[in-house]
């Protein structure tokens, strides 16, 4: 092989070379300056990259291989350090202009606060976008500590932006008793420890609409993805996390994008929880790219 | 906020300030001296405390919050290194002026030796004392090695104190030939592998007894809690441990004191274990101190 | 003690001090040079050894010591670094020794390419040899970019080698289509994602035939074996695994040799793994050498 | 001991247990949201007091004792995640407080911008501050990818609040060309890659002023101080800066105050560096404390 | 930023977009089959890249930055897994095909024998090549238990191609008997232990003549680059390195090639080696590529 | 190779088979249970051995291979968990057995408490005995919190034992005033921080005399050996250390015993620290083995 036909530049496995022809796009959004707890997940996305090349294309599954998906990894978008409301601006630009060519957005954070300016995007484009959230954590505060832009409020801005009641978590296991009193009383769907069960009672109801989803990698248990800010006992099987993509894979449900975040590769020395995620984005990308 | 008005030490969350008006008083053992594999539990208790920040003060399972628990976190007892004796005789001494002033303790250790102590202080108190015990190991032991003070043989003492037919031990899955035997033929009760269904059986025949609850962390399966002395394969999840914890919180037992053992972060990069073990004690104090 | 009574040298707890009353030979193939992913098997065997230590000589599963099992640890085979081929020469060479001499080899690795010279070992002595093959991946690649000596081809070859009629794969979650496809095409045994269930049905058709039974740890749940070269997410719990291990034990297959291969220490910083590993190595002594 | 004479919480090894009587007050800021590359420096004060157990009390390099000097430890500031210019705020306010009532500040970080409001609380207090810095980067950046609070800039925003001229940068081993020139073109001191022997030529310039010293643990090399966000080859080791400390001791200088900067624990497994900085928190303490 | 304007591909910082215009090649060489001790540094070159975000892109040492040397980051030959000929024989076309093109070669390693094939590479293009070699091993070998292609070769193998009088090693402290002895014997320079000071005494006598410099990142002390296979202790310092680097850029030697090999990322959690492994590139670019 | 000809068990390297031709006797003491910060050297001698694979048998130091020292490897002394007094009694008569064959100890920790039974037993065979002792601690303590048998008390014993003016120590940083008050008074010589210069001035004086050289592991910077319990920053370098044990080999000395302690193998994820240890185990054996 000659160096001048060498590949440069690590990406995701299969991407393709160019974005015009793909459907989906695959981002990341390294930010992580609103955590309370523990920083890190900046580097989720490019270690996600680094390992996939330790999967196969082909999903046994979904009985169907990443090159029938037609995707390109575009990077990491370059947010400034430590600015939250501008970091949030250049993401949602950066998604306005995924949409706008009518293509996928599959992001990789970062906190979970990256999620919201996604939304935010979505929305323009879907009035009707229901959102499905997989998490440990409600996400419902209002203010950490008085800071409006917090890792622990994207759903409840989505949710006062779309309307609670078009928002269904799963997976639930810590908040605050008023994030869980809001929720109750304004409508929204919050599933408590489960994630499968609940879900396939869910969808059949969201038929047809369009939806975004949105797993914070910490609705794992710990054992199953320690590498991230906030691990929080009893959470569900990597085992139950793939079953419920294929779920909605299979459903009815229009899945217009999605996300993935809070994989902080420092705190797992082993690299289970970036190749446990690197395995759930193929998995996404089989089952919700049609 | 002024440096005269700051808050100096390190606690765990939520914490009074002073143990006056307390109901529960949380404490470390730091001892691991006797260990025949892996020390390190002597820093158990001190990171438990240090993650206790990631927590929230709320339980979504029993719905109760910290504040509506009146406890103090009195620190960790200063104990010799390396003179197991002197270590226990501390110890006793210092649950007994718990006990005197009519408080739950609520011990972390440190290893599984530092339980036997305890045992004696509560059934000078409680003479209709049962124990509760989950362990991956009998801890049966006369002695390991010729030492009758070794983290093997807490359970052997306290069957002798209080008479084997009030101990029950649960998810037992490594032992002696002869511990096993010992138990059978002495009417102590031994539930192999599994936790919750057969305390579920147990519960009510212990009911409105004071009961002990002392728990080897590792219990949990290497999965759920690698930071400790001896993992050993095979253990529950702590989605199994939760609920168990919160089966008796909802039984007729009236849990009198109770412990958590054997958490060595040293042992886990990912301080998943401690942060396991942050929860847990979050709900002991909130499931057992009514 | 005595200097010149000192026991030198670091063994499986309970080998035997000879090999010659031996029943079974325990042994080390300490080869990673053909790993497409992570290297690090190489020091599996060594650091299984050493951490044995932790581990009770009974079984409570089974009701029976290590002492009931006369076998010897005759250390790692010397493989010459980097020369797969020489390297699987001297394996298939010593386990002819070992079933010269009568006895049951129980091998550890390294990387799965190690159970090729040991299958065709087998099949010279057992010509109605099946195999039973636990595993997150297929295996079954004719070469991996060109070349046939990979850890991803072993089960191709075995198949080919023994007919693949005879060899019954559990657990795969990982593949290329082209090998689940070659499979079903040849009428070889495939249980995806599952181990325990169908090994139930499939273990009375092999009753009274000679097995060899090969599991790569990472069978196993990144959960429960962070420490090997691929993880792969949801496969199944070390519970399980040992549940699959006593259902052959306790069945009318005769076992008449195995392994237990792909442990690598270096990503696992707490040990579970290769803990983990010794307690199933004592499983398999205890369950399938009678 | 009885429980209610426990001691409860933890804090630097020595620590008076009030404020009043204490020359000294030791305090954390835990801020790490405007790293450009690796965070988790505002887990740095509360390792340092942890690992503060394993150092002695006395000095063999200063022949005095801790309890020689009198110090409080306050404890961290609360800072809000994510928010600099509130942390910002905050910190001057702590610290003016401490000033106030004629005490000797002694910070640890968290990021390097901690020190920005510290030198603005102590120019107010002292209008002839000098400034000596030890770090391995230049921090001379008038913002970073356009934000003007950002752990870059620090010493910038010092040398132009309180002159170049009377800023003095040791050890400096990176930095764009940008900022080397700007500090030429100003009449700043930097000193590249050695901090002892510029540093004894500078002092007696320094006779009788009150200087602040700002230490960037990152000055050492990475062999010595691993933990921390930005290591860069080269450095000097903790040898020669324990001796810079104690040459600053020695010296016609007034230490008016100081803080130790960058240990982020999650990259050293070992904990040197916290360790390193607890004895380097030490020496400052017995040296510059008079 | 729009998402079809983003950069996608990890390179090293300021590589240029293209080959075409630039002057140096930098390439990586993932293989480490032949390795008799620790392997893993295969992931070195992407390890490399991927920290080398953490790193300013002036040297404050040559007062040059990255923007003065035109190179291209043409990514990591696809080396076959387990097959050392063909991997060798990939290697020395890669090089050929830059030598081709004029450009100068810089390798990142990957095993110390794939600078064998490098070296035959540049012997055919320059038939007066000498050979700075920095190393704590001689390398010198015939062979590894037999095995002529092994990490403890290539300087042998180089010295028999281009004469052993044209080789200089430096900063040796490890090897058998027989390769000091073979060495003397036969007219090539070793330097035991030291680096700077020796060298500074060869660079005149090789004036003018093209030289290849091949850089063992274990020349360091381990305290300096843990992330290594095989450490040993009594090395240099990273500042003696980097001196070493910079006498040589100063020097009237032209050098032709170079590389950089052993760094093993998973055995340096800190990533310090890494860290300083692409500060020893940049120092490479900017001193020897005129 | 033929399985009964497998070598069992691992040794250092270059270990005889045997022990009776033997002139050294290698030896691990596996005791850390009286260590006052950082449990865990137990496993130093075991994972000394198993990195020892990695050295070379020849020293370019000292011109002389392991084969030219006659010696073996007799493991770990079986010491009870948590009993101080039996365990130093089980040391002692080991040493005692080793001393009546004619043997030269060299012995490898555990906690520096492991020195003192050896120190008796090296005293009673020679009534003129000296100790080199090099550590980053005095080990002077009459008695630590109350406990005489103390890893912070070793070197008092054996001072008293011996008489003070027959002790020497070298790289001391670490202690209370009163330790080194209780030096001076005594006539004990203790070198502050340094160890190669002031040992070249000491040597002369022992010329002839038998010594027992102990090493502390700790005497080493912690960038040097960051695997050990109680680190210290601004330690010597490996360079220096091997430096001191090569002048003695080469001083009219006639070292009569030694050993190394304090490795803990679990604060090192690179295993600089044992690999390191074991090169110097090797230089002891070639240096003071005659």
């Amino acid at each position: 092989m000659r160096f001048d036909e060498a590949y440069s530049g690590k990406v995701f496995i299969a991407s393709r070379p160019d974005w015009e022809d793909a459907e989906a796009i695959l981002y990341g959004m390294p930010m992580d300056w609103t955590v309370s707890y523990r920083p890190g997940s900046r580097f989720g996305p490019a270690r996600i990259r680094e390992v996939s090349i330790g999967l196969e294309e082909y999903s046994p599954y979904l009985d169907r291989e990443l090159e029938d998906v037609r995707f390109f990894d575009a990077g990491d978008i370059p947010l400034p350090f430590g600015n939250p409301q501008r970091s949030l601006d250049m993401i949602e630009e950066f998604v306005d202009s995924i949409l706008e060519k009518g293509k996928f957005p599959l992001g990789m954070g970062g906190e979970h606060l990256v999620s919201w300016p996604v939304i935010k995007a979505m929305y323009k484009k879907y009035p009707d976008l229901a959102i499905i959230h997989m998490d440990a954590h409600t996400d419902l505060r209002v203010d950490y500590e008085g800071e409006p832009l917090s890792h622990s409020t994207p759903i409840r801005k989505a949710a006062e932006l779309i309307g609670p009641e078009n928002v269904f978590s799963f997976g639930i296991r810590s908040g605050m008793k008023e994030e869980f009193e809001w929720a109750k009383e304004n409508g929204m769907h919050i599933s408590k420890f489960e994630v499968l069960e609940p879900l396939r009672q869910i969808l059949p109801k969201l038929a047809r609409r369009p939806v975004y989803v949105t797993i914070d990698i910490d609705v794992l248990d710990p054992a199953h993805a320690p590498g991230t800010g906030t691990v929080d006992a009893g959470g569900i099987t990597s085992k139950e996390l793939l079953a419920s993509i294929h779920e909605i894979a299979r459903s009815d449900v229009k899945v217009a994008g999605a996300d993935l975040v809070e994989v902080a590769p420092v705190y797992d020395h082993s690299e289970q929880t970036a190749n446990t995620a690197s395995k759930l984005i193929r998995e996404m990308l089989l089952g919700w790219v049609k």
